[in-house]
């Protein structure tokens, strides 16, 4: 497995962003991801029940479409709480993209993010689509993580490469922060590329996999953005023997059973490189949270379940009081006790043992000990800073 | 019903205070309460699993007996993570006091706020509780409500005296803070005397219904204490005509039904007492939230259930982000629609109405309108500031 701390197009993708007006400020704010052949698609959203107008499309098109092409982003503009006119700016967007691009409109993903309650400037967006196609290509990606920003303060990117017999297959995932707010809202986007050749329930469930590790398993604040949305592009570009899911090993035969385990062994091997790009992207969001200075990993062990230990995890690593002491570095152990007995779990004090490594350091951990099972769950988070609350309300 | 914005105790109650050491400072940081009569306890404690060693003592006390004597609350130490130890020290504590005053132990109620995970100095207890008990007296109260102090920087206080039949009766309650944190952790303490005659169902019904919509209606950093304590005491020495709650009322005999009624509007009365005694002390735990500038005030409208509305507002109240924008006076509305969406309620954006009213002012109300029934919920809150992050980032 070879890894880029890059972002390093696969085989059969281009990319290219351009400053369509939709920020006042001329930066780069509509970025476009393309497949030169039809993709199977994932995707995972955020679970606020108010979503913008981009999942809503997404949706659908996940829905009624099996083959993808490409992938709209801008910045500056969330379309969410917009009503029935943000949905038909939302279609139109990939209407006119689709058509320009002669594909079906269905094969579009959308995603925005920026601003709630604005009409997003379509008229804007139509005019910027011809050059945003002419000037797609595998270096475009250089401009498109930087086009995806709002107050991000660095690029989020990462590429894995790992061989399937003889083909090489990347995996290649850029991000935007979440946690960070303005305009006036946060919202993680990520979008993976990949050349693997992978069966569409076997891409979903190396999916779901490796969001459930790592993207689900940050909080800067607590707070859910309307728009969040991971998307993931498969166009077997690579040429590798088919990537599916083992169905149930039949042990009556073993020589069936061995075949089966090479194919299962290749998922397991895609699924390693996508979780590490997941993972270091979503660890990158959390280093570029707004005001923070620490880096906290917070690992509760000896859980009875893996839910159970991530719910305990979440309830310190949102505890406004925990976030502070961190800031602070004030060794402060009755707020992560407290921290856990707010999360509604029945334990006994003497049952849990804590351990802080030095505070004055920029990356710390906590373990936290229940003495009820086996299972861990890791979730990585910041300190709550005076930075955070001073950025978060002087933006206007 | 008149109202006093001080604590006037009601008869049969007496109190004191005094400097025990606990505190390094030398403040006053130990407190009694006392009834001249037995009197009928009905408490509240925080739904934090990890709780202090006093509340492992009252729920011990409150199953075992009905008439309490005195409540004895020190500041300074939480004496929570302390295991058996702990636990012992909190029972020695009731019994140096009952015995001193002459009483059975288990008439006795503690309440401790302060520091987790350090041991009570139960000898600097002991030692002070004979000057404690000689000093008590009506007037007690005024150094008892300040005894109970951890960063709070006012008395929350506040008394009302209405009359049934010709007797009067008087509700009388203080508190402190919480999210206020130092020294380690914010604890709500509030309790309320009354000189009432009042049936055991009725006072359990009457605090129910108030700390329903007052101290459980209050949130400044969405932090729960492992020793919030809500406690009232009522002696009956007011000698009214005694408070029960109404059986159902029986329209077969209307005489019958009207002399209930009678009972039941007094019932009625009290409950109004006693609402109003747990709103204002509430209220006021949120105007001294530690750093904050802003009094606010979220109601929440049309939804189909009080806890559905006060789900929403609860998620609006402890969202970083909207409390921030709150403090920046940043009229972002975006950040309150995320909140909603974020509390899991289906709901369209359509159906979604907000009105914030100006923000350069001290107090800031927020009505949302949800469009799906007839019920309403208020929760208080405060902004969320630098100076909070300061305060408590810089407390050892």
């Amino acid at each position: 497995m070879k890894l880029y701390n890059k972002a390093i197009l696969p085989q059969g993708f281009k990319a290219n962003a351009i400053a369509s007006g939709i920020k006042g400020s001329g930066k780069l704010d509509l970025a476009l991801f393309y497949s030169d052949i039809g993709a199977s698609a994932s995707c995972r959203f955020t679970a606020n029940t108010i979503q913008g107008a981009p999942i809503m499309i997404n949706k659908k098109h996940l829905r009624a479409n099996r083959q993808f092409r490409g992938i709209l982003v801008n910045s500056g503009n969330a379309n969410c709480f917009t009503g029935e006119a943000g949905l038909k700016d939302a279609q139109e967007s990939a209407e006119s993209l689709a058509s320009a691009l002669r594909v079906d409109k269905k094969s579009i993903l959308l995603a925005s993010t920026g601003i709630i309650g604005r009409r997003l400037p379509i008229a804007k967006i139509k005019k910027a689509l011809p050059l945003l196609i002419k000037g797609l290509s595998k270096q475009g990606i250089d401009k498109a993580k930087r086009a995806i920003f709002t107050t991000d303060t660095f690029t989020k990117e990462f590429t894995v490469s790992f061989n399937i017999g003889k083909r090489s297959v990347t995996v290649c995932g850029i991000a935007k922060g979440a946690g960070m707010i303005a305009p006036n809202l946060a919202t993680m986007l990520a979008f993976i590329f990949t050349d693997a050749n992978i069966t569409q329930r076997a891409i979903d469930k190396a999916l779901g996999l490796s969001v459930g590790n790592s993207f689900n398993c940050i909080t800067v604040d607590g707070c859910m953005s309307t728009n969040d949305t991971v998307a993931i592009l498969a166009n077997g570009a690579a040429g590798n023997k088919t990537i599916d899911i083992n169905p149930a090993p039949s042990y009556s035969s073993r020589k069936l059973s061995r075949r089966r385990c090479g194919v299962y062994n290749n998922f397991n091997l895609f699924t390693r490189a996508l979780n590490r790009v997941s993972l270091e992207l979503a660890q990158l969001i959390v280093r570029d949270a707004e005001g923070a200075t620490k880096f906290i990993r917070i690992k509760v062990n000896k859980a009875k379940s893996f839910p159970e230990a991530k719910k305990v995890a979440l309830h310190i690593a949102n505890s406004s009081l925990f976030k502070v002491a961190m800031f602070g570095e004030n060794p402060n152990f009755g707020r992560i006790v407290s921290a856990v007995g707010a999360s509604g779990l029945r334990i006994k004090a003497e049952d849990l043992k804590i351990k802080v490594s030095p505070l004055n350091k920029k990356e710390i951990d906590v373990e936290v000990y229940l003495n009820r099972g086996d299972a861990s769950a890791i979730i990585y988070t910041s300190d709550l800073t005076p930075e955070y609350v001073k950025i978060n309300a002087e933006y206007n």
